[in-house]
């Protein structure tokens, strides 16, 4: 996992204007020659992740927010589950979105995301995220009527204002310590094929199965032109979009976690310097603990 | 309170590029002949504004948030006591921004205000609020670096991002529903000694006394610079800031009712045309109701 960066450039898109979906392949094998090696490599990347990650809580000033987005059984939970398993949960979290409360859907769509913020010094995951906002919303425009705007503010830009409010926002947060990645799972429709008859023959996995996954299938046209002017519109140098090929699920698992070390190796994690006030502090702490002695 | 609109345009500011404190004078009646006529006209007032919440509170689309700022004594409790105390507590919330907990210096320093936006339909009072980010924190450099930002990203242009920050912020709010007020209350320097004075004297205002509030006072200057320069920075067309002629009580509480009414009379409040669906359900309702006859 030493060559992070150089791995992980070629999934980057820091600046969408020229992005194409059709440019990137899902069953993409990021040159790794084997699932062995690739597994080898992973094992590498969590346990560098899990330093860092200790690193970033001591210092407690920057935050890491990972986006996940991707298509039903792209592998958005196994992905968090195999990547950051290593991972002390006292300084990452994870939170999933499904469809808006009525009491989110009473307030702008930003609201439910900046509750889960994480604290600085943390991981924080977002499974599904304000990002939905412009895919299923946008494929789906019944939903954006159960959002009770007002209906003059419901016009032909809103999908424009949208991209240039999340920029807006992400621009922010980057500013005050934020630093986000955003990952595209790229699956091809044959491989969701595979994986939903697969869930539908073991029982142990009914439960990740809906009846409306397979309808939603339907509009997969409509997602992808949804996806790729998402990443078209909201790819910048300080939040950019990874698209990661997520047919082979040992790819997306070792794409993800290369790039997550990578924007940590980035940070400058050592802890803070120790002012004066608080080294005195530290040294009266000690000779009290000395001159107590042991306890008889 | 007929003419609410033009009364409270001489205080509002909606593009602050020209916008200079001195042109506003403190002590202003706002042309009002007497305290008597403000009293009546702040009754009609205050008649209205209730009115215009009920509608507000059943169409359920529209969010208006107030944020009131000004130095200590400004009036701003009483301000929002005497304006808002005809409204339903139920569609009205009133959130007071003192110094950041702990938790909240661990976020960005728009997520507390965030977490209290209010839900559509209702009016949200913000006594304080994300303002005191360019305010307080500009006066007093050393609360800057208790927010735990990455070194790196305190810089001398700060000020300037928080400025683009907010207004995007308020951009955004205004895109989804949410309409923007802001009140600057302002006051002299020889009002507010009056009046801490009195709360001197009264044994009664005592817990509103703090010994901070009086050295506060010597940095009044340095306050009016941010003020001025907030102002500049952050009048909208959508989310513009009126400078309240604040050492007359009756004054500023006039002119913050006929600003809210006013904007309230702006939007379109009338309730939702019923979809032929709802209609029938409502005329099943009334015809089963009809069926079940009186009780013996």
């Amino acid at each position: 996992m030493g060559k992070a960066a150089n791995f992980t450039t070629a999934f980057r898109v820091s600046d969408g204007r020229s992005f194409r979906l059709r440019d990137f392949d899902p069953g993409g094998r990021a040159g790794i020659k084997s699932k062995q090696r690739a597994r080898e490599s992973l094992a590498e990347g969590i346990q560098a992740l899990s330093d860092l990650q200790g690193r970033l809580y001591a210092q407690d000033r920057w935050t890491l927010l990972v986006v996940l987005q991707g298509m039903d059984a792209a592998g958005k939970d196994s992905t968090i589950e195999h990547v950051m398993s290593g991972v002390n949960p006292q300084g990452c979290e994870v939170h999933s979105f499904r469809a808006p409360s009525l009491e989110e859907l009473d307030h702008d769509y930003l609201w439910r995301a900046v509750r889960r913020l994480p604290e600085r010094g943390r991981i924080g995951i977002f499974n599904r995220s304000y990002y939905e906002e412009v895919l299923v919303v946008r494929v789906h425009p019944e939903l954006l009527a159960r959002q009770h705007l007002p209906p003059g503010l419901v016009t032909d830009g809103i999908w424009g204002q949208r991209f240039e409010d999340i920029n807006g926002f992400e621009r922010y947060l980057g500013r005050n310590g934020v630093v986000i990645r955003k990952f595209f799972l790229h699956l091809s429709p044959d491989e969701q094929r595979r994986r939903f008859l697969k869930r539908l023959e073991n029982p142990e996995k009914h439960w990740k199965f809906a009846a409306a996954d397979v309808t939603e299938r339907q509009s997969w046209d409509a997602y992808m032109r949804a996806y790729e002017d998402m990443i078209r519109h909201t790819s910048t140098p300080h939040a950019p979009w990874y698209v990661v090929p997520a047919d082979h699920k040992w790819v997306a698992r070792l794409v993800v976690a290369a790039a997550i070390v990578d924007t940590l190796r980035g940070l400058d994690l050592s802890p803070p310097p120790l002012d004066p006030e608080r080294r005195r502090a530290l040294a009266a702490a000690r000779a009290t603990l000395e001159a107590e002695g042991g306890r008889t």
